[in-house]
Parts: structure tokens; C-alpha cells; sequence
């Protein structure tokens, strides 16, 4: 019946629903739609309708809907539930997203919410809570099943069976021995392909690739992006502690790479579209601050040479185009670095490899870019000797500016700090200055010969 | 045996194995390892031993091996193999993988491999390269099961356990009625929990979201992860012809993120660390050449403000830092408007409030920044008029900067161009230009206090 409605005749037909109290409809209508979508509808709709649209679906449910909505109405549904519901609920949540949704609550308000838990489940969101932010512990789920090397094929699928609602996303079973040491998986492919009385430890793949609590989440997306797996465990000393799925990872790809883009453009932490005017603003201040402050160095090497600047006024006409094109070849050059360890570790080799290859290319560029500017100067100004002055400077200005983007990620990817923090505005205004020194030196050097 | 192993030790076991000719120790340490590792072993090794390694693995393993080799290494191995048996590996090669590969290569190379080829196979390869790069067309596998929405589970395992090889990685099986249309899915864990007499139909789930062969690949990977899947159907009115899997997905996302940065940085196209110095240079000019002569353009204005600049000479002290943070702002604008449509449908609404949280964010920094510097030009240069001159240019520059940097990109997401285009530099260079004018005609106004 739902089958060909727009998003918007969904919505109405839901409000209806709920307003004529017809609670069976209702449950069908939910039963038809994806999490994603039923919580877009609750956001939706008007706030009253909403603790009628909680009671009028199960707990299960009601799980699903609360792990894709935004922080606040998540909150305000569990508040809605009242605490032993929200318990009841909070079990049956991935422990991974209700983590990251009870870490940005008060103390007292959490430990409110953890009351209503079963004792071992409240205890296993705690542990997660534990591990630093972007590891594998923080991204791993306890809802899979495991199973024991020993059992057959059928032992396996009875306990399939009676473990149903745990095992709803994953394609992986891993085997443990009697240790809890994970020696083996087996997809549900391999189970339904085997025979009835096949033992697991027969059957199972024992070569497994899995990553420690404290992995860094993006070795676990590179692993996992590499073999094309659909979840990968989480070990702990040998023994089997959770999974990570692919579907985390792709939000970890996506979060990882928007904040490469946030250094790399300086454009401050986590704006999106619904943050506050004054928030992105505050978020953003720090850095253009500091730019002014740099700004003002610019400034004061331009004053050092105000004598040459006052001789030969030309020379003004050109700064910003040497400026500029000094600091978007850093930019160039760190955007390949910053990309390029995402998916490579680089050891000395590569490095040294890397830097004698930018350094080739700023020499292309450079003497390219400097002879024709030399030339334009030429024609431009009607002089030999400006030309000369500029385009020397900008071969000099673009050979250190590639190097200055290649060197300076590199350095810091080796110090262990996030190499998209060396953020292409501050490249550009490191070889802002250093261009300014360049081109104003050499003008000093030729001052005569200038006027 | 090889458990423990270390890479390089791994490698040096398996040569020992090929030199040896040890068949089936060398077919047993292969069973164990994952195809990326079998991959990286087989590039690593000196390229005598490749041919023996080739000989000693069975067609599957092949073709496993070649989907994870470099390009060129993916065509030596197919030429080592002869026409017949490269034929016999392509056929069992993912079709979009073998797409991939086949597009690089000349028309008569392409036909001559095609020709070794299963008539179906080739033509399903085929018609993947007919549809346009980037679409879902061009990712999709025929490599999974359909099944008959009549047909029972035990008629359904029957028919799982024929194919085996073609189900290897896909999760889902999707339900077909006798036109061939997808009109439901269910997983492997649903066959696995039913009775055996139950039929798919009555277990399937039919609400199925699926996508269309020319859907953009953004589009599809915004899919699988909103809505968690590990693999979405391709449809052909109606008709069900293919699979995306979530393993493409995460290669998609990264490229997709790659490529916005490149654009962002303009850093040129496809540079990674293995790219040539002079193809590296080739693919970086155009941008910088552009950006000399928009360079020369900005220069061109100061040279109208001339008379200004050398009675004033101090004004060139501030022009750096004005530029600098008019370009930086909007830098700073654009990547949150890009970042933001990439999980975010945009219609005239949004558009609205975004541009206009915008202009506060401008206001607001602007006045701060603005009074700062204004500040700082009166007690450096003590001059009042000065410190007006530069504070109130920096808080215009930057209102219009931040605005140009949000409704640039839009106006180009309403035309359906890609936004990131409007690169961070061109940007920059854009509000250079404007800065420079703003700056020099409020020092002109203001000349004989000035003086």
C-alpha cells in the first residue's frame, strides 16, 4: 500500500495514523521502512505526535529508530521512555552507537540512563567508553555470535537460531577455542554450502586478520578497505572482545577525510550546515587571527624593504602574484602528501624518493612559470632587468615552495602528528614570507640597475 | 606453518617453494593467505619466478591474484597466461574489475583478450563499459544469486549450493517474479533461521531499495551508507541486472574525497607518490599558469592605484595580510559548503539559511578582525586615518569574501556542476582581486588624509 508514496505523502499518511490511534496499521507501515527512514519521518513530524509514535512501535524498534537520529532527539526519546524502558532499549542498541551517544552527557544523567541497563550490558558500553577516541575499541560491537571450534554444523545453526536477534548484521562467524582465542571464521555462505555433521574446525578459515582494541581506526579502514571484508575482530590478548563492520568504517572514511579537508582548508572543526552562526564563527576565529598576526610579519619584511619599494614602485605589481603562486605550490604539493599517506606508510626511502621528485618538479614549474613571467614583465614594464628580478624569484620561490609542502608533512607524519594540521594556509603564508624575502632581496640586489 | 611468518619471510618461503617446485606445498601456504597478500608477494618477487608462480595456482586463485595487481603487472600476467586459459580467468574475474582493466587498453588488444572469452561473460563486460564512468552502471558485479520469489528455502539452497562460486562475497540474495523484476531480498541469515519449507516470498523482505545503472556512484555510496548495506541491486526498468557491493563503495568514497581535495588544493588530477616528476609538473601547470596570469591581473589594478601606493607607501605593508585573510575566509567557507553537500541534499530553503548564516559569520568576524587590525595599524604605523583606512576595507573583504566563498559553490551545484571546482585557489585569486580593489579605492577616497 506504501509502496509508491513520496516521502512527504509517507509522512502524512503516518501522522494520520497516529492521530486515528490505529496502532496495527501503524506497526505495518513502520514494518515496510528502513531505520533511516522511519527516524526521518520522526524528526519530522510535530513534536506532540511523537511519544504516540514511541508507543505505538517495540523496543526493537525503537532501538533501530533511536540510533539514526540526531544527538538532542535522541535524548529527548529516552527521557520519553521513561528509565526502565530506556533500559530495555539501550540493550538492544549497538553498544558502539550508544556510546558515542552517552559520552556527551553529564555524569549523573549517564550513569541515570546506565541504571536501567542489564548489569553485563551497562558494564560492556562502559568498557568501550574506556578506549581512546578513534580506535577499534571505541568502533567494536559485542552483537555477534561466536562459536566454538568443536561444534558441527548443526550444533552451529541451533545456536544461530536461538542467538537470532544478535546476529542481525554480520556475515562472519568467528571461532573461538576453549581458551576464547579466536582460531577461525566462517561465513554463513560456508555453513549453508556444508554439510550437516561437518565439524566448524574443518571447515573454517584459520589464517584471520583481526586488530587489537587500541588499533588507530584508520589502520582498521585501510585493513578492511584492502581485503574487502564486511567486519573484522577485535582481540584482545588472543581473545575474541568484538567486531568493527563495514559500516562504521564507511563513516570513519567519510569523517577522516572531511577533516583532512578542515586542516587542509583551516576551515575549523565539525561546521556543517546547522551549526550556529556564532559557533562557526568562534570555531573559525582562532586560525584567522593567527593569520592576521602572520599577516602583520608579511608586513613588516615589506616595510624593511620600503626604501627599495619607494625607488621602484613596479615591484608592487608583482607581489601578489608571486605570493600567490608560491603558496598554492605548497598547497599542491601537501595535498598530494597528506592524500597519499591515507592509503601508504611512507618509510626513508619513500620519503627521499617523494622529496627528490617534488624537487624535480618545482624546477619544472619554476623555470615554465619564471621565464614567462620574465618575459610578460618585459613587455609589461619595458624592463630587462625587472623581468630578470621577478622571474629568478620565481623559480627560487616555487622550488622552496614545493619543497617547504612536500618536507614539512613529512616531518610531521615521522613526529607522529597529523600531517593535515600543517594546513595549506599555513604553507601558504610560510612561503608568503619566504617569497616576500626572495623577491624584495633580489630588487634590493639589482636596485640600481632597477631605477 | 606459516602463521607466524613475517612479510618478508613469507616471501623468501615461497620462493624457496617455486625454485623447488614444490606444487603442493607452495598450493597449501597460498590457500592460507588473502588475495591483496598473495598480490603483494607476486609484485615483490624477482619476475622470473612469475611465470612458475602463475603455473602452480588454479584459474580462480588467478583471477583473485590479478584483481589486486597494478595495472601493468595485471597485463603481463594475462599476456604470461596465453588467449585460452587468460580467457578462462577473465570469465571468473568481477565484471566491473575486468572493466576496469580492459578500458585502458587499446582497441585491438581489448578485442583480442575479449575474444578468449565465454560469448556471455565478454558481452556482460562489454556492456558495463558501454555506461558512463562513475555510475552505478560501471561498478556493478554479476557475480551474485537471484532466486524465484515461488521457490521454497530447501529449493533455494539447492540452488546456492550449485552456484557456490558465484555467491562468494554477497550477503543478500535478491528475489525475482517470472518478468525478471527485483521484487524482494532476503539474507543468508533468514535461510538459515527458516523452516525449509517456507517459501521466499513469505520471508522476503519487499520494500527493496535499489538503484538504476546510470545512477552517479556519490548517489549510491550516500545509499549503502545511510541506509547500512553491504550491497544494493541495479535495475533496468524494473529488471534486476546487477550488484554494487560495499567494498566498491568504500574505494568510491575515497576517491570521491580524494578528488575533492585535489580540486580544493588544486593539486592536479591522479598524483600519487609513484607519479612521473614531469607528468606530476604537467598536470600542476595549467592551474599555475592561470594563476600567474589572474596574478598579473591583480597586479594590474595596483598599477591603476600607482599614484596611492607611492605617496603612501605604507599601504603596501597591509596588502598581503588583507588578501592573505580575504582568501582565507572564503577557502574557509567553500570546504564546509563542499563537505556539506556530500551528505546533504540541498533545495532553495537550506540554500537561504546557509548563505545568510554565512554573512553573519562574515559580520562577525569582520568586526573583530577588522577593529584588531585597525588597532594595530594605529599604534605601528600612528595613523588613525590608516588604521580606518585598512580596518574598515578588512571587515567589506571579508563579508564578501565568506559570501562569494558560499554562493560561488552553490550556484554551481544548482547548474549540476561539481562545486568542488570552484577550487580553494580560484577563490582565493577571485577575492584577491576584489580585496585589492576594496582596499586601494578606500585609501584613494581617503588620500589627502592619508598624506
Amino acid at each position: 500500500m506504501i509502496e509508491g508514496m513520496t516521502e512527504s505523502q509517507l509522512t502524512l499518511h503516518i501522522i494520520k495514523q497516529l492521530k486515528e490511534g490505529k496502532k496495527n496499521h501503524f506497526q505495518k507501515t513502520i514494518d515496510e521502512l528502513q531505520p533511516y527512514d522511519i527516524a526521518k519521518i520522526y524528526s519530522s513530524i510535530p513534536a506532540k505526535h511523537r511519544t504516540r509514535f514511541l508507543l505505538f512501535i517495540n523496543v526493537e524498534q525503537i532501538a533501530d529508530l533511536i540510533q539514526e537520529l540526531e544527538k538532542d532527539l535522541q535524548f529527548e526519546a529516552l527521557t520519553k521512555l521513561g528509565i526502565e524502558k530506556s533500559g530495555q532499549v539501550m540493550d538492544l542498541m549497538d553498544n558502539d552507537d550508544l556510546a558515542s551517544l552517552l559520552e556527551h552527557l553529564s555524569k549523573d544523567k549517564m550513569e541515570e540512563l546506565l541504571s536501567g541497563m542489564k548489569k553485563e550490558e551497562s558494564k560492556i558500553v562502559q568498557d568501550i567508553m574506556n578506549y581512546p577516541p578513534e580506535t577499534a575499541g571505541r568502533l567494536m560491537t559485542n552483537r555477534f555470535v561466536w562459536i566454538k571450534d568443536h561444534y558441527t554444523i548443526r550444533e552451529t545453526v541451533e545456536k544461530l537460531k536461538t542467538f537470532a536477534e544478535y546476529s542481525e548484521t554480520i556475515n562472519y562467524l568467528y571461532v573461538i577455542d576453549q581458551n576464547k582465542h579466536l582460531v577461525g571464521v566462517v561465513s554463513y555462505r560456508d555453513i549453508i554450502l556444508a554439510n550437516e555433521n561437518e565439524k566448524i574446525q574443518d571447515i573454517m578459515y584459520s589464517r584471520v586478520i583481526s586488530v587489537t582494541a587500541d588499533t588507530d581506526q584508520e589502520e582498521v579502514a585501510r585493513l578492511i578497505e584492502r581485503y574487502d571484508f564486511l567486519a573484522i575482530p577485535v582481540v584482545d590478548n588472543g581473545v575474541l572482545v568484538g567486531i568493527v563492520t563495514v559500516d562504521d568504517i564507511i563513516d570513519v572514511v567519510i569523517s577522516e577525510a572531511t577533516e583532512d579537508i578542515e586542516k587542509l582548508s583551516a576551515s575549523g572543526k565539525a561546521i556543517d550546515f546547522d551549526t550556529k552562526a556564532y559557533v562557526a564563527a568562534y570555531r573559525r576565529l582562532p586560525w584567522l587571527i593567527l593569520l592576521l598576526f602572520i599577516g602583520i610579519v608579511s608586513g613588516t619584511i615589506i616595510s624593511q624593504f620600503e626604501e627599495t619599494l619607494s625607488t621602484v614602485v613596479a615591484l608592487a605589481f608583482f607581489m601578489p602574484m608571486i605570493a600567490g603562486m608560491t603558496g598554492n605550490t605548497g598547497t599542491q604539493s601537501l595535498a598530494v602528501v597528506v592524500r597519499g599517506l591515507i592509503t601508504r606508510e611512507v618509510d626513508r626511502k619513500t620519503a627521499a624518493q617523494l622529496i627528490f621528485r617534488e624537487l624535480k618538479v618545482g624546477l619544472i614549474i619554476g623555470f615554465i612559470c619564471g621565464i614567462l613571467i620574465a618575459l610578460i614583465a618585459l613587455v609589461w614594464q619595458g624592463s630587462a632587468v625587472l623581468g630578470l628580478v621577478v622571474g629568478s624569484s620565481l623559480i627560487m620561490t616555487l622550488v622552496i615552495g614545493t619543497l617547504a609542502g612536500t618536507i614539512i608533512p613529512l616531518i610531521l607524519y615521522r613526529l607522529n602528528v597529523d600531517p593535515a594540521i600543517a594546513s595549506g594556509p599555513l604553507i601558504t603564508t610560510l612561503n608568503d614570507i619566504v617569497s616576500l624575502f626572495i623577491y624584495f632581496g633580489m630588487a634590493t640586489l639589482f636596485i640600481n640597475q632597477l631605477m
